[in-house]
């Protein structure tokens, strides 16, 4: 089964396809692009290269979430559009456990962390070792001081991976000395592992119809409507 | 320092630009293609998709061996080119030593193993941690017998990474139960790991005319001819 799997949740964007499991190709740019304007040409040379029409493609994967709002909503459309057209299925997969499965393999647990704004991260627990990555816990909007008190007892070594990465063990390594940033090539969401995660027992196929985005938190715009409603609902 | 990295060496191509440590961008396929029509249009491709002109590149790297013969001058070659065309220095990195940073960060053995075919495999051994890779062995054609050997006392976890991995997994897994297969993203040479490599100290960039393949073994007509003249010697 050839499986076709996009990102574009964060800062970077990518697009990999595999066949049982193999990787026969994956492209990733991490220049700060608009998502909109590269992913679609970056899928359309992926294919190319690799001599794969996209009419052999048997499933469309996408990050479903968390991650940028925008982000999100680009690489759901796309995976959508073309599932729709060809009528495959698709799959929306985790952001934080694709993000994770960039660790399969190693006997680690995996924190990933997304940069939520608002000194928040988007976050989850996994344990990672030859089978993958094991969920320890969901998904979730937390504080930077919740997420770094979540990993206090945890255990070790722990990877941090995300575009909020970098930041978390800057600010948490003195405290966690169990942390670990992994390879720069693993740091970020990698298509790779969104389209492992799709192909794993638990990740039904479904019509692209039912594919939306887990965003955990309301849009910046409607919660600053609810905070301007309970105020003046105060007054 | 923008590092552009490509690699030929073996049944995967890709290429990757690095800046900083950072991984801007990295093309990758494995579909069995000819190397010498993939590499260059893959090159441009990234370049094109990072909004990053030729001129730019610092410094240019590419795998030096061991791995496939013709392989090796495709991506040596490439390299080479760009490079005097442009009077930048570049740097050939050993293919195990890259293969083995796939695994940067990771407290874990990497051993290398390349397919060389008539039943050896070229290999080498690395101690894996946060601080990179560090080289237990040096890069040698040994039989399968003589490789396998070569990891029953070395400790574990040993990570197989290379073409030759899943072989040599699925041929010693009963014997050495510390085995261990990466994730299907690094299981073949990557170009950012190249990138990574050709970064670190150790590896001085050189004038183009200075690169030259490191095979390990003369190639199969020299050494047929060696044979057939000490059979000659003999009668």
């Amino acid at each position: 089964m050839k499986i076709l799997a996009i990102d574009t949740s964060s800062q970077s964007a990518s697009c990999a396809l595999t066949q049982e499991g193999k990787l026969l190709g994956e492209f990733y740019e991490n220049v700060k692009l608009t998502h909109s304007q590269t992913i679609l040409p970056m899928v359309q040379e992926l294919l190319k290269t690799v001599r794969v029409p996209l009419e052999q493609v048997d499933l469309f994967a996408a990050t479903g979430g968390p991650g940028s709002f925008t982000g999100l909503r680009i690489g759901l459309a796309a995976v959508k559009g073309m599932a729709h057209a060809l009528g495959k299925p698709c799959v929306a997969v985790s952001t934080l456990e694709a993000l994770a499965l960039n660790l399969w393999g190693q006997d680690c647990l995996a924190a990933p962390v997304l940069d939520a704004r608002c000194a928040q991260v988007y976050t989850a627990l996994f344990q990672c070792g030859p089978f993958g990555a094991r969920r320890l816990a969901g998904d979730a909007a937390l504080s930077l001081e919740e997420a770094k008190n979540r990993l206090k007892n945890a255990g070790t070594p722990i990877f941090l991976v995300g575009d909020g990465a970098e930041m978390c063990y800057n600010r948490w390594k003195e405290e966690l000395p169990g942390l670990r940033l992994p390879a720069p090539a693993l740091r970020y969401t990698r298509a790779a592992s969104v389209a492992l995660a799709a192909g794993l027992p638990g990740h039904a196929p479904a019509d692209p119809a039912a594919l939306a985005p887990a965003y955990l938190r309301l849009p910046q715009a409607e919660r600053e409507l609810l905070a301007r409603q309970a105020a003046a609902k105060k007054d």
